[in-house]
């Protein structure tokens, strides 16, 4: 049976998955990029931002307990879901996308998925071909359908729920993610998007599977009973 | 200058530091017990167990980071403020406390304070010396009366904010707080009492001054800037 699961989430000691005020100037957020500090050193995302042509040493980075979680949210996916702001933050329907009408969001022309790419949004368009095997699907129909079209692409792997904070607490409300990673690291936000606030995990099902330390983050894993 | 500090506090992964509908049978509320499990195996509470008349060998338990973050709580104190709740968790006026009018809290007749007590409460009632030294006094004026009568008594020394959320919460808010060390474990509550909800940290001065991850629970130190 196939997965839904999240990887590599970041989130503050107060709760936060993202800052307030998204925009292309501040991607995750006002302050989100703290969310993140853990990973930045690790091999696997200087590779995925020398792979989306950002340069750096591929070879570089750290491998040891921040790497390994991040390597295992790249293992056995076939097909990957987003909400609309995690594609890229400018709102709205398309034809009103800043900087210009052709906007590809903001993963680059090779982005690091390398499936199928299901995007949650109000506004529908066509399918978007990018390099390396990426495609950007736009799902107007809402979670569910989202998962249903990412399952039958996934052809039997996993599918990854890479955010944000708004994706994953529809999904998870849902009890549609099988598992979580979420990394907590040294960082407090204040305000911003709360990735658990209202959820009641124990009543939906979730428990903590794994629960790891590393001087960057605290690595946990949520997983919903069966 | 005399430092409001909070130690030892205990919060889930989803942010509760206590249970929801606490009793006299349910002390931390219901489920609230896990938030205290990376506590529990530590010299420090061993002893402090003992000393209640609780049993155990005082001179077991573990020494390691735990610990080490447990011993700090009780060094340099000179009082303490609670409250109502973390004396004893019925509500209302002291004559219908259950099980008998002479209720003296959920502490023992020898608690671990061995100082001045500070009680946040609508109720009021005479001080209350127990064995030992601490003296449990009532205050009906707020979260201001308290924090004066404790720093005067402290004499020099710091005052320790012991709990529960509600007060931790309201100190924080008044800025009063200067140093706060909460260990998040590996539990999930779902419900009870939000430590940090609605509470933006940063604009009310405070930043992560440590962050030391064991494998029972992740320890964050938070101080006020000056």
């Amino acid at each position: 049976m196939s997965k839904l699961r999240v990887h590599g989430f970041g989130v503050s000691l107060d709760g936060y998955g993202a800052g307030p005020m998204q925009s292309l100037d501040n991607l995750m957020g006002v302050g989100g990029m703290a969310l993140h500090e853990w990973a930045f050193p690790t091999r696997t995302i200087r590779r995925m931002f020398f792979e989306m042509g950002l340069g750096g040493d591929p070879d570089g980075g750290t491998t040891g307990i921040d790497d390994a979680f991040l390597v295992r949210g790249f293992d056995g996916i076939g097909a990957w879901i987003m909400g609309r702001n995690m594609f890229g933050p400018p709102r709205g329907p398309w034809p009103n996308v800043p900087p210009d009408q052709a906007w590809k969001g903001c993963w680059g022309p090779n982005p690091p998925f390398h499936t199928s790419v299901y995007v949650l949004t109000h506004h529908r368009r066509e399918p978007l071909p990018m390099e390396g095997g990426t495609t950007f699907h736009f799902v107007t129909g809402g979670i569910r359908e989202a998962y249903d079209l990412a399952m039958e692409a996934a052809g039997g792997k996993d599918v990854r729920l890479g955010g944000g904070v708004n994706a994953i607490r529809q999904y998870l409300a849902a009890r549609l993610v099988d598992e979580m990673h979420m990394a907590i690291g040294p960082s407090l936000l204040g305000t911003g998007e709360h990735l658990l606030g209202g959820l009641d995990l124990p009543t939906l099902g979730y428990e903590v599977a794994e629960h790891v330390p590393s001087p960057s983050a605290t690595h946990v894993v949520l997983r919903r009973r069966d």
